[in-house]
């Protein structure tokens, strides 16, 4: 469980800084949607005959709308029968997946507010009438639950659709023809999710927190650069953080922007991290030096503030705490906190590089370089020939000890193997873990591995024929919920969308690039 | 079970008398209300502590606006804690009694549409926020329910209020100062009843139905004329009425004036009767010839309509299943409808009258003779002392036809009281009844009675802390309903106002009428 709750918490905003995060906002695309067919009782009608069917107490019809989409949705409700001589009660449902649908709602016990589940009642007084529900959704499938109507009259949907919105925009990818249609599939709905993802801001996923967090905008941004390059909306994400920090110069794990921009009371020290890789790989495709200007200290600063927290090379055991990793609750992670230090030491001289200061840099690689010894020291146990946190043994700590060189490529794949042959080790819980396990099989040349696993695991979430990646995912659980009830699950979640940028930077052979007009510049 | 569907029915339209009834139309008079106290847990609290009040998953409290309002609520609701990082679910229940929370309202099985209930839920995205609901609801109490809630928050109603409305006018009512207690409570809670019913037009509850009924408007106009003199609200129901019946020239039973001025499918003969009365009772009151002129052909083909299903001075036995008269399914209707038959002449003659019609007057003085013989002949048995529709005993079928002479005041009173004692024989279900059975006693002289009875029964309502009097009602059986299910019973309902008529109109000597300063003419 994660609920971080600081009494009296304010964050300290910059005007400045946010001034230039919002003149970065991006314009929403937007797109109308019919539904293709809806179902009725177990059968499936195609959309045209929807108007026909009169609805009364208690029926239920589910509409597909054929895709994925984040926005709005609009009934028109008609009457057939008597004139009206009662309210129409009438609740919707509004689900990324068909199986979310066969849930029981009402049972949701976790301890994620069930405020998320997106079911929503309204009396309609006047038919006929169109109801357009200001909430944003994300869905692809509306169901319509007649809770109330008289016995005088029925209830026709006489028009449904959809607007579909995001700051993605689809003419900037690159099409790429993949020769394999799995791969094509997983490559697309990477690439849905994450355009899904792509709102006013980087959003971790429309359903559920509909928020900017960075761990997810570390991974949106390195796909968006493959694809929709929103670098507009990078920019403004990057100067959120930087804009309503903690009072002491932390950034927050995630800025809300609504009312108003503030930064969480929450703070995770590997997300705060991971400022460092984002801005360097921003700058790096935008050429943004105003950027690299603002926000380089803040940057840095981050840094500073866990190396404080560090010892002979080594972050504090507790000081791992404040360390996301992965949702697990029996993982120790401390070992893979000093994996991720190590990483973002790597990305501070690359900033620092950037900013053309080479002494700062060489005192980073240099100081990468003990922590890494340290690392070793501590961790690496050669008999057994993996590392240890604490005396446990997980994935996630082979993982990010390979990434950051603590192990060689050579040493970190057998230690993974051999991770995995332990028995009751703390499993991987999100693709966003998936992801890092996926880069540490890439560092030690374990391609076709790689692409094994990456069919068997963000393969196996489209196997029902969803259209995006899932925030979380185990094929052998698949109801399984890091939030006590899977009715929240998040079906479209921002961290999952890394398969296309790994198929593009690690498999070009797997694909066939297509020439394409461009009809634009990218955002900038 | 009242439930009147016919295919393709269109009413026949008069634009001219709907322009009529639209340049009728009340003005609203608005009152803004806060709570005077809330319940949390079992503990009423006082109102100004409510915004101190911190609401987390699951929590609740009852505002209690201290009187019956029909009108709107605005609830502003404050965060606590950390930001807001989760909708606020909250579900309101608008109750006119206490009571009606209680129940439990997922259990509604009725025939009437649960989308009565007065229940309703809200997704607040984005805190602090006002919640100002567009319907209309009827309620004294507002309970507020917390769904959905994060755990890094809570919810603070900071203000409530209620915007209560009505187009009658307390200005004009006397003040009538009630030597007894109980009898000022009723006379009170009689004219609540009807100024909330008053509204764009005479509203059969406003809790339920929110509709013109005829048969109400009757009681509703005769308690009017004592109290806010509404004529223009009156004038208007007429113009409704005559201005979209059916297409064979017959009074809809009730007429919609949303979205559009339709009358309904609905015929209840003894309400097309009521139009005859409701006319007479006005123009003179009023004095409104324009009206008499317009709308007296309508009324007396009402009555002529009836009177084609009449045979040998008696209504058809098939005909008298298109009465109302009770809420009573195991009633045989036959002798009460042949009663209100017999009444309607009598409105018919006293129509006639006012149009100078005398020889008209005189004929329906001669039919309501010859309908008064047949039923003695049909209905009365001499030698029990009471009468009998088709070997029936009810009260309704004595209390119908001593009103309409057909026994004399003194068999009356003798067989209303022998059909009491009549074990099984069908109960007066309804306050509308209830009057009618009044009105008899009183016509046999039996005011004692009468006011006791108006005690036992209206007053009873009040027992529990009532401020307006209910649609139905067994003191006997506080939770029956003739609509399977007491939770979509009304309880401030117009045929329920006519205490205080009878009481100003038969018991001058119980009160003191007090002098008023009028601020303004009647509202012609």
């Amino acid at each position: 469980m994660l609920v971080s709750i600081i009494p009296g918490f304010v964050p300290q905003n910059d005007p400045e800084l946010l001034e230039k995060a919002k003149a970065s906002r991006p314009k929403l695309n937007k797109m109308q949607l019919a539904p293709l067919r809806y179902l009725s009782g177990d059968t499936w009608e195609a959309a045209e005959g929807l108007k026909e069917k009169e609805l009364g107490l208690g029926d239920q019809v589910t509409l597909d709308f054929g895709r994925h989409a984040v926005g709005h949705v609009s009934l028109d409700f008609g009457i057939r029968g008597s004139h009206q001589d009662a309210p129409l009660w009438v609740r919707l449902e509004m689900a990324e997946r068909l199986e979310e649908l066969e849930e029981r709602w009402d049972t949701y016990r976790g301890w994620i507010s069930p405020s998320w589940l997106q079911r929503e009642e309204y009396h309609l007084d006047s038919l006929p009438c169109t109801l357009s529900p200001e909430r944003r959704f994300a869905f692809r499938y509306v169901r319509i639950t007649v809770l109330g109507v008289s016995r005088k009259f029925r209830v026709t949907v006489n028009k449904a659709e959809a607007i579909a919105q995001s700051a993605a925009d689809w003419d900037r990818v690159p099409e790429r023809r993949f020769f394999e249609k799995d791969l094509q599939r997983i490559y697309d709905a990477s690439l849905m999710t994450l355009s899904e993802c792509t709102q006013d801001v980087m959003e971790d996923g429309p359903k559920r927190d509909r928020r900017l967090w960075l761990g997810d905008l570390k991974l949106q941004a390195e796909t968006s650069y493959i694809s929709f390059q929103s670098l507009s909306v990078i920019r403004r994400c990057l100067y959120l953080f930087a804009g309503s920090r903690f009072p002491d110069g932390r950034l927050s794990a995630n800025v809300f922007t609504d009312p108003e921009i503030a930064g969480d009371d929450t703070y995770l020290m590997d997300y705060a991290l991971f400022f460092l890789d984002v801005l360097c790989d921003y700058v790096e495709h935008a050429g943004d030096r105003e950027a690299l200007n603002d926000l380089h200290e803040t940057a840095l600063f981050q840094m500073e503030y866990v190396l404080e927290r560090c010892q002979n090379g080594l972050i504090s055991p507790e000081s791992a705490g404040d360390f996301f990793i992965d949702w697990s609750d029996d993982l120790d992670k401390w070992a893979a906190a000093q994996g991720i230090v190590i990483l973002a030491l790597n990305a501070a001289e690359r900033l620092c590089g950037l900013l053309g200061d080479t002494e700062r840099a060489g005192d980073c690689r240099k100081k990468a370089e003990e922590f890494r010894r340290a690392a070793r020291a501590e961790f690496y146990d050669p008999e057994k020939g993996l590392c240890l946190s604490r005396g446990q043994v997980s994935l996630h700590t082979q993982v990010f000890l390979t990434l950051s060189g603590v192990m060689t490529p050579e040493e970190g794949i057998l230690a993974i193997r051999k991770a995995e042959e332990v028995p009751g080790s703390p499993g991987m819980m999100t693709p966003y873990m998936h992801h890092y396990y996926l880069l540490a099989l890439l560092m030690a040349g374990e391609k076709d591995a790689a692409l094994h696993h990456m069919r068997l695991y963000w393969g196996s979430m489209l196997e029902g024929g969803a259209d995006t990646f899932f925030e979380a995912w185990d094929p052998e659980d698949p109801t399984s919920s890091p939030y006590g009830g899977s009715q929240v699950n998040s079906y479209c979640h921002a961290w999952s969308c890394t398969p296309a940028r790994i198929l593009v930077e690690y498999y070009p052979e797997q694909y066939l690039e297509m020439p394409v007009e461009k009809t634009q510049e990218a955002d900038t």
